[in-house]
């Protein structure tokens, strides 16, 4: 199943609904600003019969809007860590994201005042379901201010910032895809349609369940909660020379079966 | 004024109050588990006029009981960075903590199974209020596996573990006791009652206005999220020879004006 979060044609209320094919189908006929967080934690996956309309007519949101965490793991693609000059990490190397960050596939992403390197990072992301369990999959973009990377150990600000967290476009449930299945999907981004990642997340240095099993030794996952498991290689900060985001372009991080978004910077 | 979030006798819903001298006063007859975030939202400090109990009667809660962001900054008192061998940060280290580690002022911290080297670290704790202001302060445990925090460079399930927030004892406002008034208080620690950490928030190197005005640059700031402003010297990690925690520890903090939390390991 796809559950997305949208905005019917006209309505400034958040529904809840099902992607099929090129559309999306409400649950119900009631607004659900957090239908997708009760379905995560419920496990109901009785298929939507409301209202119907085309996905071009609709707005999509952040199929959860305000995730009550969003985990990011550094350096989980060897060739991303060779890139950079470093060896692949031991064990997982754990940031957060805030909230805040969490924004429609669509985006914007925001570059605040003092970030001048900004950077795109394609990431599989892993959405929790009740009792720790992975419910199902998506598409993000960790969104990256290097020069705030470089120069803060802690992570929190260069990686949380407001609207740092594109994310959709819907989660596509284990149901559909199992997680054996999305450990074998090609990852791809681009950056005003130039190429730039292509990878695939068969690469993963440490994949979903040994992820979710590393937080799990410290913290109680809750539904709704996302892992942005990692990036491939080819972000802009390595490139040569390198590049980063200036506002106008436009990111499109697309995933081989989870669909793609796309934003630009504002 | 003093909120407070606790369980009256006998009851175990929560409700939100204002502490006056020994004594616990309810805002409203009905609980009010999010009273004291909508009294931080609102900016609302009318006296509370409800039933009243005897402090040692009710069970003190977090006066917020799941903050939506909980930040930590590192290293923000010289002494404590000398002690670790290392200089003064140019610009604070943000790190953040999971909401669910906020847990009450009487604990319990419970040690992960994966943690051996557990530690305490007295705080003073911003809250904030409504468009980014600061609304009050008070006491925290910015609980840290000293193991884990060596051996990952992101901090996050070294500081954001389950139960690593012990705070309260409830949350003293800046219409009673002033940002300047907070940065000159007396900080001090005990474990089982043995004195460890004794200093004065005036010997913090980034204040609370500045911390605010950083978080900012990048991330907007809600009601109830709270800034753990750092740790003086005296931790157990630099003790000769190093002691940490063990089940059946007690922890005491104290700052002056803003009450005591103290909370045993489990």
């Amino acid at each position: 199943m796809k559950l997305a979060t949208f905005l019917p044609p006209g309505s400034d209320v958040p529904h809840a609904g099902e992607v099929r094919d090129d559309r999306v189908v409400a649950f119900s006929a009631a607004p659900e600003p957090d239908g997708v967080r009760a379905r995560l934690a419920s496990g109901d996956r009785t298929p939507a019969a409301g209202a119907d309309w085309a996905l071009a007519e609709v707005a999509l949101l952040a199929p959860v809007q305000q995730p009550r965490a969003i985990f990011g793991i550094g350096l989980n693609y060897a060739a991303h860590a060779a890139e950079g000059g470093r060896e692949a990490p031991e064990q997982p190397i754990v940031f957060m994201k805030l909230p805040s960050a969490s924004v429609p596939p669509s985006g914007p992403v925001v570059r605040p005042a003092v970030v001048r390197r900004l950077d795109y990072e394609a990431e599989l992301v892993v959405v929790l379901g009740s009792d720790g369990q992975i419910a199902g999959f998506a598409v993000a973009d960790d969104v990256s201010a290097r020069d705030l990377q470089r120069r803060e150990s802690q992570w929190t600000r260069a990686k949380g910032a407001d609207t740092f967290c594109p994310w959709g476009p819907w989660i596509t449930t284990v149901d559909e895809l199992s997680v054996e299945q999305a450990e074998d999907l090609r990852i791809r981004s681009w950056v005003n349609g130039e190429p730039r990642q292509d990878s695939r997340t068969s690469d993963l240095i440490f994949g979903c369940e040994a992820l979710v099993a590393f937080l799990r030794e410290t913290c109680t996952l809750a539904p709704g909660d996302l892992i942005l498991t990692g990036t491939p290689s080819g972000v802009g900060a390595y490139m040569d020379p390198r590049r980063f985001l200036d506002p106008g372009d436009v990111v499109r991080i697309e995933i081989e079966r989870l669909g793609a978004i796309e934003h630009p910077i504002a």
